[in-house]
Parts: C-alpha cells; sequence; structure tokens
C-alpha cells in the first residue's frame, strides 16, 4: 500500500550502499496474506480486496494525539513512536519478563532508566514474542512498506532497524501531514476527554483541516462517578463553560456546551467507556438527588452505578437532539494491575475485558431512545459470547443500533472471522459500522486498514464460493463494508466527498 | 425439492406470455448452496445430501395455524402468507427503519393502514437487508422452488412478484393440504397454549389427519405465575377442567386433565418457554402454599420463580407417567421494546435471547428425574456459550436428556456448524433429536429442513475426509440426523412408518 | 507410534491362527487422521507432525495409578483397565441407558454384578455411542497401535478383543515399565490429595525412578472447608507433620511440611481444582479467625469461600518460596447426580463444567504475586468464553500467568482448534504450556499426545499457509509446543534432559 520513499537500499545493504552481512531472515510480506487456502477462494478473495485495496482511509476511532497533525513536526525516534505508546506491545512484552522501564516507558515522575537504543534493543530481542499475533502482522507490514525494510527485526537486526528508521523520521516524507497524504487518509479522529483544552484541534480548524482531522468527544471523567477526580472534573466543568454545577440542570447544560464545544472543532461523535452497559431512566429530580449524592462523595457504589447509568441515557437523549453519533465501549477493567498502575500509570496494557450482558442492561436505554431512527448509536464488545446471543439481535431489531466492528484483542484476523460469522446471519451487514483502527499507531494505520480489508474480502469470497452470495453482491459489498457503512454511520458524509467521488 | 406446479412461466416472462424485460437479476438457487469448497470434501458432502435429499419431513415443534390444515381455505395473499407473520422478517426490516405500519402489520386495534400491494413493495424494496442472512436462503429458495419465479426479488419485481405469488394461492395445487403432499410432510406439530379449545385438532382428528398434523402442549400461561393473566388463566382452567383450582391438588389434576386432551388429539409433546431454566423441587405443602401466594398475587419474585421452577419438575413427572415428550426452551427475554409491544402486542421481532446457566439450573429437575430412561426431555438453548460448556456434559450424562438443534437465530447454517462442531465431541449424536423449523411460515418448511440436511451432509464430510469417521458411518449417520433421531426424540415411530418405510 | 508386541496375528485370524470369518468392518487408523483436507495445507501439516512424531512423551499432568509403576504387576484384564476407571467412557455409556451395574462399576460397598466378560459385552455393544468423539479416536488408535487389533470393535467382536487383550496384558511387554518405555515417556506426573502416605513413590525414589515417575500435590482436601471431612483431614494434616494445626501458623506450617514431603519424591508442581476461581488477600489475623471459624463448623458459605480464595493465595506465596509450580484447575460442579453419587462415590462422569469468570476473580491473587517473574501459576478453564476475553490477555500481561492447554472436554480436536484460535493472537505461543493428557487411561496416553501433536501441526499448517507465519517459524514452533514449553512451565529441565538432548 506505502512505499518507501528513501531512495537507500536497506537490510542486506548499508545506509552507505555496503553490503551488510546481516544474520537476520529476509523480511518478506506475501501479497496473499490472510487470504483462505483453497484456490478457487483464494482467488476470488483477491480480485474482491482489490477492490477496495487502494480506497481511502476512513479512521473514525482513534487515539493518535492531535498535536502531531497541528504542528507537523518530525517523530523523534524508532522507540517512542512504535513501542512506548503501544501498550498492544507493552503488555506481551511485560508477560515473558520484560521490565516497562528497560522498554524506556517513563515511570510516573517521568524519569526513564535507558536510552531509546537500549530500549529499542530489549524490544527488538523479545519480537518473536509477538508470532501470530496481529501485532507481528502490522508491524512487520509497517517496517516494509512504510520504512522499506528487508530483513526481520530480532537482535542481530535491532541497530539497524533503529537507525533507519530514525533516518526516515528525520526526513520530510515522514512528517505526519506528508503520512496522512502518503497513507491515503480521507478521515481520522481523535479521541479527547471532556475538559480537554482542544487547542490542537482549534489549530486545525484555523488551518483548514478540521475536516480531516477530527476529535471525537470522551465524557468519562465528567459522568461517571467512580472516575479518579470526579466532583473536581465536574467543578473545572463548570468553569471551563461558565455554568452552574452545583444543579443538575446546569450540569446538564454544562454538558451540551461541551458538546458544542467539540462540534465546533469538527467532531461527529461521542464516546463512552463505561465498566458495564448498564443503563437507568431515573426522573430528572431523582437524578439530580443523586448527582449531588455523587459530587458530595456519600453516593454508595449502587447510587453511583445508578447515576452512571443514567447519565448514558442523557447522553444518548443529547445526540438526539445535536445529531451527534454515540459510541459505548463497555466491558473492561481498567488498570487491573495495582502495582503497575502505581509506578507508571494508565494504558500500560493492563485492562482486562470482563463478561458483558447487554439485553437487560440496555434495555432501558433502548426503550428512552432505541427506536429512533435518527440516532446513530454504535456499540462494541469485548465479550464475543454476545455477539450472536445479544448483540446482533439487538441491532437486528432496534433501529438507532448499529454493532462496532470487533475491538482492541478481537481487532485480528480471528476476531474478524468471529464477528462475521457471528453477527451476519442476524444483524445482516447493514446494522454494522464499517472498521475502526482504534490506535495510536499512526505508522500501523495502513496496516490494520488492509487487514480488515482482507478479511472482509475473505469472508464474502467464501459466501460466494459455498453459493450464499452473489459474485454481483460480494462486490458491492466490499466497499459497503470498507467505506460506504463508515461514511454512513459516523454522519461523515461531507468530509470525505472528495475522495469516495474519485 | 418442490417443483412449480404453476403452467406459466415467470419472471421475465409475464403472466400473459409476454416478455417482461424486467430490471432485476436472474434469480439462480445454486444446486450446491452451503456445501464446503474443497472439491473433495463438496463431492462426498453432495453424495451424503443426496441420501436425504428426498426423504420426508418430520417437523416435531412449530408454529404453523392448525385452521390452515383443517380447513383448507386459500391463503390470502403474499404478504399475509409471507411477511406479516414473520417476525424473522419484520425485526430486520424495522431495524432499517421501515415502519411496522408500512408493511401491512395491524395494531392492537386490528388497524392497518397499507395495502398488501403496498406492503409487499415496502419488503421488496428492503430485501437486500437480509443478504446474508438464513432468512433470504429459506425465501429465495421458496420463490423460486415452491413458485417457480426467475428473477430476483427488489422494487422491479415487486408487483410481478405479489401478482404471481397471489395467482398461485388462489389454485387448488397451493391450499394448505396440497402443500403438505408436495412438500412431502410426514408429519408436523403445532404449538397451543393450555387454554387453547383445540378445535381445529379435534377436526383434523374426524378428518382421520390427526397423525400426521398434530399440537404440542404448551402451558406457560397456566404454569408462569407472570404470565400475563396468570389467575385468570388458572380459573379459566378450572372452568374448562370441571377441577377445583382453588386447591394445589385440584390445579395438579386440571393439568393432568388438559395434558389427556391434548394428548386425546394426537400429542406427544409438551413445551415450555420460561425466561431461565431455573428449577426447585419443593415439597408439596411448601408448593401448595406459593400457588396460594401466586394465585391472590402475593407472592414476591422470588416466590414466583421458586413456584415456576417446581412446576417445571412437576410437568417432568407427569411426563413420567403420561410418555409426553417434554422440550425446555429457556432464555428469551419477550417483547424487549415496549411501544413496540405496546403498540403491536407480541411477536414482533423484540424477543431478545439473554445468558443462561443451566448447570445448576437444571440441577434439581435432572437430580429429581433426570435418571429415567424413560424420560426423553429436550433441551434447547439461545446461549451458544453453553453448548460445550454445560449443555453436551449434561445430554452425556443424564439418560432423560437431549439436546435439541439450533434454536432461532441459531438455526441457521453458522449457527449450525457451531452447534455439531461444539457439542458433538462431548454428548455425541445420539444425544441430540435431529432438526426443527419452529417456523410459522408454511412455505418455507422445505427450504428449512433442506438446510439442515446440508448443513449435517457438511459436518459429516468434512469428519469423513479429515479422517475422523469412516464413509459408511456417515452414510449410515445422514440418514439417523435427518429422520431417526426426530422419530426417536419425538416417540413417532407409529405417525411416520409409511413413510420412512417406504 | 507404538507397535504390536504380539507375535500372533489378530482380528479376522484367531489367536491360533485359524481364520475367523468376522462380522465386524476392518479397523483402519488413517495415518492422515485429523490433518486438514486441503492439499498444500496438509502436506505442510504432515511435514510439520513428522517433526514431532516420535518425540518423547512428557506428561506433567495426569491420574494414573503410582502403584502400577512403583509394583509394576501385570494389569487384570481388559475392563478393569480401559473401561471402568475411564469417566469420560462411563458418562457417554450411562447418558444412552446402560447402567453403571452393567459395566462393572463397583458400587460403594464394592459389590459388582457382571463379570468382566459381561461387562465388556456390554461396553462393545454400545461403542458406537462415541461415533464422532476424541473417546473413539484414542480408543481406535490404542486399539490398534497398542494391541494390534485389525477389526473394529462391537457386539461381534467383543469377546475377540477381550480375549486377545487379556493374552497380551499377561505378557512381559505389557507391564507397566515396559509400556512407559515403549510409549517413549520421558516423564509422567501423577495426582496425590495432600494427606496420600506416598509409599508408592517412595519406591520410586528408592528405585530410582522418581525423576520420571512424580507426584503432584493436590490439596483441596485440607484447604477448601467445602471438601467433605475438611476437620477431620486438617487434624490428619496435623497428626502426619507434627504440627498444631489447632494454630493458624501452625496450620501453614504443616502445609509447608506436605509440599517438601512431595518436593522430596519428585514433585515440581502443585494442583488446585476449586469449585471457582475465587481469590481473597486476607490480613493473617482475619484468615485465622476464618480458619478458626471453618474448623468448627460455624463459618457460613461467604466465610468459607472467603478463606478457600485466601489460601489459593497462600499457596502461590508458598509456590514462590518453594519453587512449585501451581496449577489452577476451576469450574468443575462435582457430583452433579446425587443419586449416582450416593450409590458409586465420584468420578462416574456427572461433574459438570459451569459459568466461571477469571478477570475479577483472580485480582487478588494476580495483585498479590502476579508480578513474579519467578512464579509460574497455569490456569486451565472449562468455560472456553473466558479464552480471548479473560484468560489470553491476562496471560499476555501477568508474568507468573500461563495458559494451560485445553483440559477435559476440551482436550479434543474442536477444542484444540478453539484455545489456537482464541488463544493465540493475544496471548501468543509463549504464555501457553504445551500439552496435558490429564489421564488415568496409561494406555491412552499416546493416542492423546498424538492428537495434540497433530492439532498443534494443523493449526501451524494453516498459518504458514495463509501468510501468517513463515514456514521457518512454524518448523522451531511446532517443537516448541510439544516439548519446550512443557519442560519449561513445569520446570523439567533436569528430568527430560537424555531425551531432549537425543
Amino acid at each position: 500500500m506505502c512505499c518507501v520513499t528513501s531512495t537507500k537500499a536497506l537490510g542486506r545493504t548499508s545506509s552507505k550502499g555496503e553490503v551488510i552481512l546481516s544474520k537476520s531472515p529476509i523480511l518478506q510480506i506475501n501479497p496473499d496474506r490472510l487470504f483462505p487456502v483453497e484456490p478457487s477462494v483464494r482467488r476470488l478473495c483477491g480480485e474482491l480486496y482489490e477492490q477496495v485495496r487502494a480506497a481511502p482511509i476512513i479512521s473514525p476511532h482513534g487515539h493518535t494525539d492531535p498535536a502531531w497533525f497541528a504542528c507537523d513536526t518530525p517523530f523523534d525516534n524508532a522507540l517512542s513512536l512504535l513501542v512506548t505508546p503501544d501498550h498492544y506491545l507493552l503488555r506481551m512484552l511485560y508477560s515473558r519478563g520484560v521490565a516497562l522501564e528497560d522498554l524506556g516507558v517513563p515511570d510516573r515522575q517521568g524519569s526513564v532508566v535507558v536510552s531509546p537504543r537500549e530500549g529499542w534493543r530489549n524490544f527488538a530481542r523479545r519480537y518473536y514474542l509477538f508470532t501470530g499475533t496481529p501485532s507481528k502482522v502490522w508491524l512487520d507490514t509497517t517496517f516494509a512498506e512504510v520504512f522499506g525494510l528487508t530483513v526481520q527485526l530480532d537482535e542481530h537486526s535491532a541497530d539497524l532497524y533503529f537507525d533507519h528508521i530514525n533516518e526516515c523520521l528525520s526526513q520530510e516524507a515522514f512528517r505526519p501531514r506528508q503520512l496522512l497524504d502518503r497513507f491515503n487518509v480521507a478521515f481520522i479522529a481523535t479521541t479527547e476527554h471532556a475538559l480537554d483544552p482542544l487547542l490542537h484541534h482549534q489549530a486545525l480548524v484555523e488551518q483548514g483541516l478540521s475536516t480531516r482531522v477530527t476529535t471525537t468527544f470522551r465524557p468519562d471523567d465528567v459522568l461517571d462517578p467512580d472516575f479518579d477526580g470526579f466532583a473536581e472534573n465536574v467543578e473545572r466543568l463548570g468553569e471551563v463553560t461558565g455554568e452552574t454545577v452545583a444543579s443538575y440542570s446546569g450540569y446538564l447544560n454544562a454538558l451540551r456546551a461541551r458538546r458544542a464545544a467539540f462540534r465546533a472543532v469538527g467532531a461527529t461523535a461521542t464516546d463512552h467507556g463505561p465498566v458495564s452497559p448498564f443503563t437507568a431512566c431515573l426522573a430528572d429530580d431523582e437524578a439530580g438527588r443523586l448527582y449531588g449524592r455523587c459530587l458530595s462523595g456519600a453516593a454508595s457504589g449502587d447510587e453511583r452505578k445508578l447515576f452512571r447509568g443514567h447519565m448514558l441515557i442523557e447522553m444518548a437523549r443529547m445526540s438526539l437532539d445535536d445529531g451527534m453519533v454515540m459510541q459505548l465501549h463497555p466491558g473492561s477493567s481498567r488498570n487491573h494491575n495495582s502495582a503497575l498502575f502505581n509506578r507508571f500509570g494508565p494504558d500500560k496494557g493492563a485492562d482486562i475485558p470482563r463478561r458483558v450482558d447487554y439485553c437487560e442492561a440496555l434495555k432501558p436505554l433502548l426503550n428512552a431512545v432505541g427506536n429512533e431512527p435518527d440516532l446513530e448509536l454504535i456499540v462494541f464488545t469485548l465479550d464475543e459470547s454476545n455477539y450472536a446471543r445479544e448483540l446482533a439481535p439487538l441491532a437486528g431489531h432496534y433501529p438507532a443500533l448499529r454493532l462496532g466492528p470487533p475491538w482492541w484483542f478481537n481487532d485480528s484476523p480471528e476476531g474478524m472471522l468471529r464477528f462475521r460469522h457471528s453477527v451476519t446471519e442476524t444483524a445482516g451487514f447493514y446494522n454494522t459500522a464499517g472498521f475502526n483502527d482504534d490506535t495510536r499507531a499512526l505508522l500501523s494505520i495502513p496496516a490494520r486498514h488492509d487487514m480488515a480489508r482482507r478479511m472482509d474480502a475473505r469472508f464474502l469470497a467464501q459466501l460466494v464460493t459455498e453459493g450464499r452470495l452473489s459474485e454481483a453482491e460480494a462486490l458491492r459489498l466490499i466497499t459497503t463494508l470498507t467505506t460506504d457503512l463508515v461514511v454512513e454511520a459516523y454522519r461523515l458524509g461531507d468530509r470525505v466527498e472528495r475522495f469516495t467521488a474519485a
């Protein structure tokens, strides 16, 4: 998808043109990777994939840093770009005994004990741990197609990789905005908390880039009474918006104001990550009473849960008013590992999925707003036992509901197959929302979308060769899944016009 | 399986013999549909399927209207036969914004706002939503093989379909009893609630048809204290049977009397659809005490649950006495969408599966009667996480227990594969009960059984080609799964003799 | 793998050399059994399998009788060796109406009502029930490769089998220790409860065999207050160790002493089978208080659960001290069938898996010791919904945690595929622990390991042909999965040196 822009050959030839007798094996990216084996299915799969191989990337849910695009400064080095911010990598390395310190992860005081090169070597030495994981597919594809590397990453090639990647990053072509062009990114959304000053997104507005790079409103910090610092966050919410958040109605107004502020810099969607999808429909006075108790710290666990569940419905109602797409990502037990959290802070790989039930939990929300065809509510799950049992039947009934793509640990070849196989027969294709890359790893975005396109092509090819779909339907659907459903679900029609028209 | 009986060509030729320049694509039914792709497996799969392709249909669990067979009047029109009673279709259309009114679904007052033709057009226009679902496979097969249609259903062919199907329905050959013959239905069971007067089934007895068309005893309305109108239902149960249901023993006698009445018109089975499979074994006086509290409305939620759970065991005991097969279908959260339920009533696609645990829930029942080899207890699930974990181990141990086929949302190609792959290694083949179509869509019954036969052939073919089963075993098993196990599990030996002997 | 040592031909030729016109079909073991069908994958699968086909068997978790190896006396007969101790077989036969009495299973008084030959005939007659199950693959492989039988087992061949197997068992070559050699067993662990006198293992030490045949410390009987006879067991624990178990600290010392005694006869691991993986981290005085209440019988259900959960953490701490690998096998509801349990005792096929949640349950344990790279904690599950959802993410984060192989009902071709497909993308290969046979059926051990090797080869071959793994990686991994990970996870480096060096 992406070709190397460096003019120098790599891997077995040094950057000075000398031949390096590298001990590392050749890095080869199979052009038919992830395709099924049976020749007739593989052939059709390849044809379907070819329809969307070069389609623009629409990335409506992710975690890249907006400063990259607003400031367009060069990236620092291979380690800080590719390893230390990626909790997919940290967790696996940590699980086999690699200390986070040795990977250059700063502790809560910002202290770092190894040089970037040392951290990279420690990563490279254990890179084999990722064999069989999607992380390895994404990284190898990135190494080969973005950086033009030609040998595999291991302890022998660690320095070669580090030097070469850093050299690339210093070039103009590897500036963030150039990468957006090179990756053919039509649209990318970042995620900011409710109190974020949105400075970078404001800058993007001023630079005329905000239709392409946009924020997402993620208000867990001011909605969830169990969130660290909830009361202080609400107080700041009042300050930021000028609303008197001492009253429940002032609090709702403040939330409306922040939603408007996010929309003003281009946001089309909100995102919510409660520990469970529990919802509750309270009368205003009851909600107000609980709000007071949550703020004062007097609320019991059940009261906090009730308030959190009620506020999800309030968010849905506000979405009906202001047209923002609502995303729900429940079921992660955050910061499971206390010692690691205390030392290094959040997002170090210790968020663990837990069992979630949707049928009864979402009932109050869906009874309140689920019949509204003007609402877009996109639900994700980490608990795949819900795909066929609860989520596909719910999405296959309520007009407001769509299923988000396989999320996080399930954003993988097998996870994608399980999703399509479990969901399609009950929810069909049109109650889904296309692909999300959900990543802060900018460089791997093409590889992630490519994986999704390959797996969708594979699923459709199987249906055709088994006589469950016509080839004409499959040829239409591959584009529907890759772009149309994303545009429709996230209301991006005006953003990606020039791309999808092409 | 079924050939068109209309003498007129269809689709691209009008009913008057003129060529229609239809914009709709050709409708082609792949003769190898659902077969696996690898050539050697496909060949064997086809051979196994051929063994049972034309085998008689035995349909021991379904929801067709007994009036059809008792009165044998022609069906009204395409919409009221194929769309408005089919909650599989309504839910999906509703999920993408089609109002039920626009499909001709009557509200609770019986009011209908569109003509059948308009309703059919609204269905046809969104028929593409079913791409990838079993509903589309069933319908397309029905369109092609029952009605002889040769173009696909879409907005262009909507009227052609509507006119042609209606014309067919007016013909003698499309009368309900003729269809039973044409579809080679050896046996079909309907389902009636405990208070049903059974008039149509009585008529079928008098017409000598009751060994072929039979009822099933479904007593949730008089067993479940949470059922709408429970106390009134029990009062009517007393009136109907002449038992004094004020006492618990009179209530049990009344239930015995209704079971006998159902058996008298041919029933061999009961069916139970509690929200959970919870069972409880109470002493008679405790059960009697709870019964009184449930009738008076004084019972708490826990007491009602306890009583419901106890009555499941009573039903099993009565089955031991009278030989009726007991079916258990738990785990559906009925009428999840209150607004829709209030406007249109039940069965409009808003029943949603929920998580169910069987191991502890069924323990009291299985400890009471599970060791009885003379009891047939057939358990179904919507929660597939139980297949390998709880249900296959339970069925692979208790003599009384069998597993019903994949139910409802899981009655699909992928659902059937998941069932066989998850269940067979622990429960074997002989603790299962063959296929149920579970449908009120009479016209699709051949297509549904055909799908099950194809998927069973596929599963067996895979086992043979992977050296896990001999070809001789597979050739025996395909018939065992298609007919023998159904006959054995539902005790239909005397009903289908002439068919299976042939 | 194993060739018949009997010099006489079998099956269709009698033991006296006469031709028997057996009605039973030929028994053929497909050399490519369990391999995938697509020719290119099958070819590669065969090559990978060939790498490990003859690799030594390392069996770190099982339930064979140590007396067999300590005394090396000949086995009694086909029934008592192959059928009556195997609850996999008993449960299935019982589920289709075969009384345990008729299989020669002794009741609690030791009474047996059929002769071994009669019991064997009753087994043979219903052997077809196992079609499609792993038991049949294991047994057929054993019949063909260990006993050289050439016709299938059924009612016609029952006597031929019984006579031939008994004749084999009387030969020197079928003595337990000879079988270990013939099966190429490098290491095998048995399992003994905490109070076991370890006499046979002591004898094995004296015979110099304890590095090859070793015990495992299974202390549920003295750790779980719900265990039958807990208080008496703890009292005996005090007697056996000379510690004053009236105090909590004495109790801990007694446990340490038993662990040391097990290590002294060669144990490297402990095993724990609580009904749930619930853990709790209590202060010493609180634990001591609960201990007293559990001993006196005053503890509530919640208190007993809390104590059991706390003691799992104590065991982990002791493992950190003494280096024993800790295995956790939760989630089985033991002796589900009371009538059968009362008549025949435990292990008769009525243990049923139930739903288990790991994320929150293991959190206290993992927060206490999960960050210790020196701890080996191997967790198993019967609830596969946890593979991708909770266990792979936990194992892919905590250094102490590894996933055990698919257990019990999931020790099957499909179960193994589900494990690899669900676990690998998140936990990788290196957070797993190789294969366990977990069996008391000594004769089937080669067949069980062979099945695991075939399924691993199959999984790897699929990854390679789909471009997700290089062939070189697959060739390394097949040995890693078969031997290296087992040796590493169970700390058997010094035990199997001579084998793995070869």
